[in-house]
C-alpha cells in the first residue's frame, strides 16, 4: 500500500506542550458562572478549597490566562505515555473506499486505556504539591478510577475510590487494577460515610449509583483532614489538562502540512472533545476559517441534541455546585447503554456555551448497535479494539467518509480514539449475540427529567 | 528529571526491518534435524506442507539464508503498531537507586497485548497467498489467539481457535475478544472432531489440556479441504519472525549510541527471547565482543535449569514432531503458575542449541510471587500493568540493577517486556491476597516427566 505520510505519527519529546491550553481565555462569551447551590452567588476559589485542592480550585475559575505551565513532574510523567500518535487509518479509508482522509489522535495506549490519564496525573501532582495525604473520587466504569490509581500509586498518595457497587462486582477485574497499584476501592453505598450509612439503612440491597458514589467521596473528602475530592471530567479544570490532546494533534497535523475539515469527538463530560478540539476551536475564536466540529453523544443521554440549556446541578445528589450547561436533568437515569463514560445527564459547561453560540457547528446522537457496527469493522481494519465511547466518534468519522464516497470530496477527517474496550468485552459480546438493544428515550421520558430543573435564570 | 536520552525511542517508519533475520544461518552448530515421528528421519518440507503452509514450512527448514524478505502486506500490517518502542526505564532507575542503565523493548501496545501479533500476521499472510480458506489453532491463556483473530480478522480468513476448556469457561472476555474479530472459538475437548469425541466419551467432564487442544487443531487441520494449522511459539519460523523485535530493539540502541551489557527475556517456548536477542546474537556468533544473554523460567517449569537436553514430543498429546531441545518431558504437567504463556515442558531447538552450546550465558528459574513484586513495582513507576510473563524478566533485570547498585557498575540492561497484564487480574488478585503460592517441583516430580522420554540419541 502506498503511504503517502507515515501511517503513525509522534512528535518528538522535546515538542511536547510545555503549557496547557485555556480555551476559555479566547471564549467570546464566557460561561455562566458556577453557583455555589446554598448563596446562589458564584463559587469562589475559597469556597471550592475545601473540596478540591486549591491549585485546581483556582484553574477551575481562570478565565484570564491563556496558557498555563505544566509542572515538570507532570511533563516527566507524560513522557511515559505521550505523545501519544497521530495515526493515519489508511486500512480504513481502504475498507470503505473512500477519497477522504482520516486521521485519528490515539489515547489509549496506556494502562488505564484511554485519556483520563492526562488530567489524573494533574490532579494527583496538584494534590502531592498541597502536602495532602490522599484523595477521594467515585468511579462507574473503572477508567477514571484505573488512571488516578496509577496517578496516586506514582505519586504515593493515599486513594479512595467509590466504585458504583454493581460495577464493583461486575467489573472485578477493573477493580483488581487499581488495587494493583495502591488504590483502596470501597463499593459504594458504603458504611464508611454518612451518606452510605443511610443509604443502606434504607435500601439494605442497593447496587448504587454515579450520585451516590459522588455523594460519598465528597463527604470522605471534606470529612477527613489532608483529603480533598478529584474529578475526571464536565470541569474546566479537567478539559484545560486534557488540551494536551489537541495541542499535540495540531502540532503533528501541521507537521505532515493537513488541516482537517472536520473535528470529531464523543462526549460524555465533554472532556476528550473539549481536549481534542482546543487547539483548532482558537482559529475559529479569533474568526479564521476552522474545521467544522461535531460533538457525538449516544441517542439514550443525548444531552447536546435533546436537552435543554439551563442552571443544573452536575451531580443526581444535588451537592454539587450548580452549572449552565445542556442537561437532561440531574435526575435523568439514562439506560444502561454500555458506553459507561457517555452516561452523563449534563455536559461541560465550556462545551455548552461554544454549542448554545455555534462555535461547535453539530451536534449528532447515534445508536448504541449502529456505534458496535463501527467499532466492529475499526478493530478489524485497523487493528485496536476501540472502547464504546470512542466508538461513537468512529461511527460519525466513517459516515462522513460515505458522504465523501458520494460526493468525491476528498475531506481531511480527525477525530479522537479516545480508548480502548479491552474491559468493556460484556457490551461487545452483547452486540456479537444480537441482544444488544437501541433505546431511545421518549419524550415523555425526557419531560420527566426537565421537570425539576433548578428555577435559576 | 533529567533525561539525557528520551523516554521513548521510536525509529522512523522508513527503518523498520525490510527483512527477518534467521538466526540459524549464523549459528556454529545447528540445532539437530527435527524428526518425523514415524520413520524418526528427519522431516521434510513435504512432510511439513500437510500440517503447515508450504511457505511457513519451507522457513522452518531454511538453515542458509541470513535474511528473510518480510512480505510488503505484512510489513504495512506491522507500521499499525511498529517500531515498538524503546524505554529507557528512568522511573524504575530511580526507585530502585541503581548505577545501571535500564531499557526495555514494550510489545505490548497491540490489542493482542503481546509480541505474538508479529508471527500471526505473517502466517496468516501466507496462508492467504497459498489461497487457504482458513487456519485453525489452539490457544491456552489466550494471547495466541487474539493475535491470530486480530491477523485472521484483517485477511479475510476463516479461523477455528480450539480454546482449552477451562480457560474459555474462566476467560470469556478473551473468547469475546477473539469473536469480535470473527474467529470461531471452540472449547476442547469438542465434538467437533475425532480425538474431542474419544476423549469426551471417556471423560465427559474434562475441562481440556493444551495437549488435546493440539491434538483437535491438528485433526481438523488436516481433515479440510484449504486449511493448516498455525502455532505461536517454538518453531523456528515463529522466531524468524519474531527477529523483528531484535532489530528494531538493536537499530534503536545503536540510535542512542547504546550497546548493552546484559540481555534479558522470560523464555517458555522461547519466541520472545529469540527474536529480542537475534541482533545482538549475531554479533556473539561472528566472536565479537556481546552482551550476557539470560533467560528466565519460571521455578514452576524448569525446562532450562532443571531439564533434560533430549529429542522430545512437542506436544503432550504425541502427535507432532520430535525435536531436540531442553525438556521436563512431553508428559510434564506444570501446575497452575499464572504465567500461562510459560507453561511449556519443552523449548525452542534454537535456544536450546545456543544454551547448550553456551552462547546464552545462563538461565535463571524465578519464583511467582518474587516475579508479581518485581510487577508491582513495575507497575506502580513505570506506568504499565505487565503481562505475568514479561514479569520475569523485569524481576530479573531489577536483580541485574541491585546488583549494580551493590557493586557500583553502571552496567546497561536491555529486557523485553513482551505484553500487558490486562487478561490476568485473577493472578494479581491472588498475589494481592496473599493467596499465591510458590510451588516448585521436587526431583521426584521431574523424574516423572523424564523417564517416559523417547530413546533417540
Amino acid at each position: 500500500m502506498i503511504m503517502s505520510v507515515p501511517y503513525k505519527t509522534y512528535l518528538e519529546e522535546s515538542q511536547l506542550p510545555k503549557a496547557w491550553y485555556n480555551l476559555r481565555a479566547d471564549m467570546k462569551t464566557d460561561h455562566r458562572p458556577i453557583l455555589n447551590p446554598a448563596t446562589l452567588q458564584p463559587v469562589t476559589v475559597d469556597d471550592l478549597s475545601h473540596v478540591f485542592c486549591t491549585k485546581l480550585a483556582e484553574q477551575e475559575l481562570n478565565n484570564t490566562d491563556r496558557y498555563i505551565e505544566i509542572p515538570e513532574p507532570v511533563r516527566d510523567f507524560y513522557r511515559m505515555y505521550r505523545p501519544s500518535p497521530l495515526v493515519r487509518a489508511y486500512f480504513l479509508e481502504q475498507a470503505l473506499d473512500t477519497p477522504a482522509k482520516i486521521y485519528y489522535k490515539y489515547e489509549g495506549g496506556n494502562t488505564s486505556g484511554s485519556h483520563k490519564l492526562n488530567s489524573a496525573i494533574a490532579q494527583a501532582y496538584y494534590a502531592k504539591e498541597q502536602g495532602l495525604k490522599g484523595v477521594t473520587t467515585e468511579t462507574g466504569a473503572g477508567q477514571w478510577g484505573t488512571a488516578l490509581a496509577m496517578a496516586c500509586g506514582f505519586f504515593g498518595l493515599d486513594l479512595r475510590v467509590y466504585m458504583v457497587k454493581c460495577s464493583a462486582q461486575q467489573k472485578p477485574y477493573r477493580k483488581a487494577v487499581m488495587e494493583t497499584y495502591g488504590a483502596n476501592v470501597i463499593a459504594s453505598p458504603s458504611d464508611t460515610t454518612e451518606v452510605g450509612r443511610k443509604m443502606l439503612a434504607e435500601y439494605p440491597d442497593s447496587t448504587g449509583s454515579l450520585g451516590t458514589a459522588i455523594s460519598e467521596a465528597v463527604e470522605d473528602a471534606t470529612t477527613h483532614e489532608g483529603y480533598r475530592y478529584v474529578l475526571g471530567s464536565v470541569l474546566n479544570q479537567v478539559l484545560l489538562h486534557q488540551s494536551v490532546i489537541g495541542l499535540e494533534a495540531k502540532a503533528a497535523m501541521d507537521m505532515l502540512d493537513e488541516y482537517p475539515d472536520t473535528v470529531i469527538g464523543c462526549a460524555g463530560g465533554g472532556s476528550n472533545l473539549g481536549g481534542l478540539m482546543c487547539a483548532y476551536m482558537a482559529d475559529k475564536l479569533k474568526g479564521k476559517s476552522a474545521p467544522k466540529f461535531i460533538a457525538v453523544e449516544p441517542a439514550s443521554c443525548p444531552s447536546l441534541t435533546r436537552g435543554k440549556f439551563a442552571y443544573d446541578f452536575c451531580d443526581t445528589g444535588k451537592v454539587t455546585p450548580l452549572a449552565k450547561m445542556y442537561t437532561l436533568g440531574s435526575g435523568f437515569i439514562p439506560s444502561s447503554n454500555h458506553a459507561g463514560g457517555l452516561r452523563y445527564h449534563g455536559m461541560s459547561p465550556i462545551l455548552s456555551q461554544l454549542y448554545h453560540d455555534g462555535y461547535i457547528d453539530e451536534a449528532r446522537a447515534v445508536e448504541q448497535t449502529k456505534v458496535f457496527e463501527a467499532a466492529k469493522l475499526f478493530a478489524k481494519v485497523e487493528g485496536t479494539l476501540p472502547a464504546p465511547e470512542s466508538s461513537h466518534a468512529i461511527r460519525v468519522a466513517i459516515d462522513e467518509a460515505l458522504r465523501c464516497k458520494e460526493t468525491g470530496e476528498k475531506k481531511t477527517i480527525l477525530f479522537g480514539l479516545t480508548g480502548t474496550g479491552y474491559f468493556d468485552m460484556a457490551a461487545y459480546m452483547a452486540y456479537n449475540a444480537g441482544t444488544m438493544s437501541d433505546y431511545v428515550p421518549t419524550d415523555e421520558d425526557l419531560a420527566r427529567g426537565l421537570k425539576n430543573l433548578p428555577k435559576i435564570d
